[in-house]
């Protein structure tokens, strides 16, 4: 079995797991309990946050757990326009992922203005178009889960703060695999999920520059300095915290392994006179390789691929009840015979050159039937 | 170490544990993918579904997994209010969990109308108040998480139907310890919290009648037939659903072994001629035991407990920052220095006769000095 999705989701690292185990064991006590019992989970708690503020240069208390990059969209897009009047306006790039843009939609749906920027061939945003908006909040993804594109967030958000407007990054798929630095981005709010860097499923963050700029989305006790409620989830909170901080350490030789197995895939596909293209921009993710076939239907190469042991996407995970083409391949304005052509092979950190060399000889001989 | 705060939070059961490690370990696809790797996960979220839709007496579809029972209790308060009008109308009671008075409180701020419902001094709701609330949703928990006390909520509902409401129960303290049938109760929505009967943190479950009634709280892709987005946390949704059943199979026995806990713990206290008073109705969540000690302070007599490795709660776990008196005790009108001096010791099923005798021995020393 190769497994090459790895933007859909990744395995669990065995030390993120290990490091979880005693939490689902033994120290089970409830964080937010004064007792003696919740000491150990209360300092783990402590140790995750410091951990994880550390791995993109922020402070501990401006890291707020969630349940999810999901949960932390909706947070930075409906609770911050839900704590203000109706007048609040935001701006995201056409290519955000569905975690944002739902939340846009149902926004409008109850009066709020929503501006959607668009973006060029490559997936990237053009900084003089976001020049001339005008608007309360901007929230443009830090790299695509379907192409891989990164755009220039630092630019980005400058402009944003130029024009008077905060910026937030939804950083899913990004955290982990290129190095962020929330200091020198300057960003206000940026969304994390854990499953993608090699933590465990059901458990994110939300960086916040300013957290007292939030209302809570999730309200109730007093759990995450009284901004989301609920009995802390310690083990995830703790497995998350030893994935990033492992996944950080190794940013720079996971990049040049995951090049080299991009590079492997490519140069046999291209060797085989293959009639393709690969979305996404010079400055992608390592490892995402977007590939449009001519004429061919990615759902039916997904099944081929599946059927010779080999996981891929056709496009974001959310979307793989959907055959239409999805929407970041309309907006970089790919063609129809080549976007319906459309497969998503996201290597990761476990993937090795010989499944690269699999993956390209299975393609080369289906394409070629 | 005796653990006597179960309803703060509880010990991960050990067969639920063993049911997640497959998919914390080698089974980790993301659910939503339709190649073979994602098969077992996808089966397993659907017997997972099954199990504990069954446990209730509920079809699968009608189960929508969330983060937690706060999320649960945002969801079916301000998700349902924000998808209509200011005009629509909660009714709560007075002694709710904070994960729904602080959603009461947030839709109050921003214009919406809610009615807080008065309990007696066994915090129970009276029938003939309800029967005169005019809104558009009625939510009362099914047992409070302080004191105990269950509600009559078959016959809530009923009226609540009847003044043409939806009704909603906050059922994370009662699921798994008492039997629950949302048809008979007839029930529109009810949420839970796995970590509350023996399942892990961070996954809980709302469960609605009719799904549709529901926009999304935290939307994004098409996960929980599109009501609940965020990629499915597996591992812990099969850990709650081999809790749910666990306990609900042993809710009987479960019930007689913490009766006699209350017994013991009570008749020793009695036969020490202790000043208190025992919080709560008649009918109460077996092994919840909140009692009150004149001119005493519940964070000391925690404290001093806590010394002698016994760990017991103040109040709710969520307010355990806070040493004002709950406002679940004020809504019940227990004079102040009595309220000042409670504890609430819920045992769990680990809990033994030995441990109930300990702890009565532990407080007689400590009141006695």
């Amino acid at each position: 079995m190769i497994y090459a999705d790895n933007a859909a989701t990744t395995k669990l690292d065995d030390d993120a797991l290990n490091a979880m185990l005693p939490f689902l064991r033994d120290q089970y006590g409830n964080a937010s309990q004064p007792y003696s019992f919740s000491r150990s989970v209360k300092k783990a708690l402590k140790e995750a946050r410091e951990t994880i503020a550390s791995c993109i240069s922020a402070n501990p208390e401006q890291i707020l757990f969630t349940s999810c990059g999901t949960e932390s969209d909706n947070w930075a897009i409906k609770g911050l326009a839900l704590s203000h009047s109706i007048s609040w306006k935001v701006a995201v790039s056409e290519i955000e992922h569905h975690a944002i843009l739902n939340p846009c939609k149902q926004l409008e749906e109850i009066g709020y203005k929503v501006d959607y920027i668009p973006v060029d061939k490559n997936g990237l945003i053009d900084l003089q178009c976001t020049e001339n908006i005008k608007s309360d909040l901007v929230s443009v993804m830090f790299a695509n889960n379907e192409i891989g594109t990164i755009q220039p967030i630092k630019d980005l958000c400058r402009v944003a703060h130029e024009n008077g407007a905060l910026f937030h990054t939804d950083a899913v798929q990004a955290i982990g695999h290129l190095k962020i630095d929330v200091q020198d981005l300057d960003v206000d709010f940026l969304s994390a999920s854990a499953h993608k860097f090699n933590g465990p499923k059901g458990i994110g963050f939300l960086y916040a520059k300013n957290p007292n700029l939030l209302s809570p989305f999730i309200c109730g006790g007093a759990q995450e300095y009284g901004l989301r409620a609920g009995t802390e989830n310690i083990a995830s909170i703790v497995g998350m915290s030893v994935a990033l901080k492992k996944n950080c350490e190794e940013i720079e030789k996971n990049k040049c392994h995951l090049q080299d197995l991009e590079h492997t895939l490519l140069h046999e596909l291209y060797n085989a006179g293959l009639n393709f293209v690969r979305n996404g921009a010079e400055n992608h993710i390592p490892g995402n390789i977007s590939l449009s076939f001519k004429d061919f239907e990615g759902e039916a190469l997904l099944h081929r691929l599946d059927l010779m042991g080999i996981s891929v996407s056709t496009g974001s995970a959310c979307d793989s009840k959907n055959i239409q083409v999805s929407h970041v391949l309309k907006a970089i304005g790919l063609p129809e015979n080549y976007a319906k052509g459309t497969i998503r092979i996201t290597f990761g950190k476990n993937n090795t050159v010989d499944e690269a060399m699999a993956i390209a000889d299975a393609l080369i001989k289906i394409i070629g039937e």
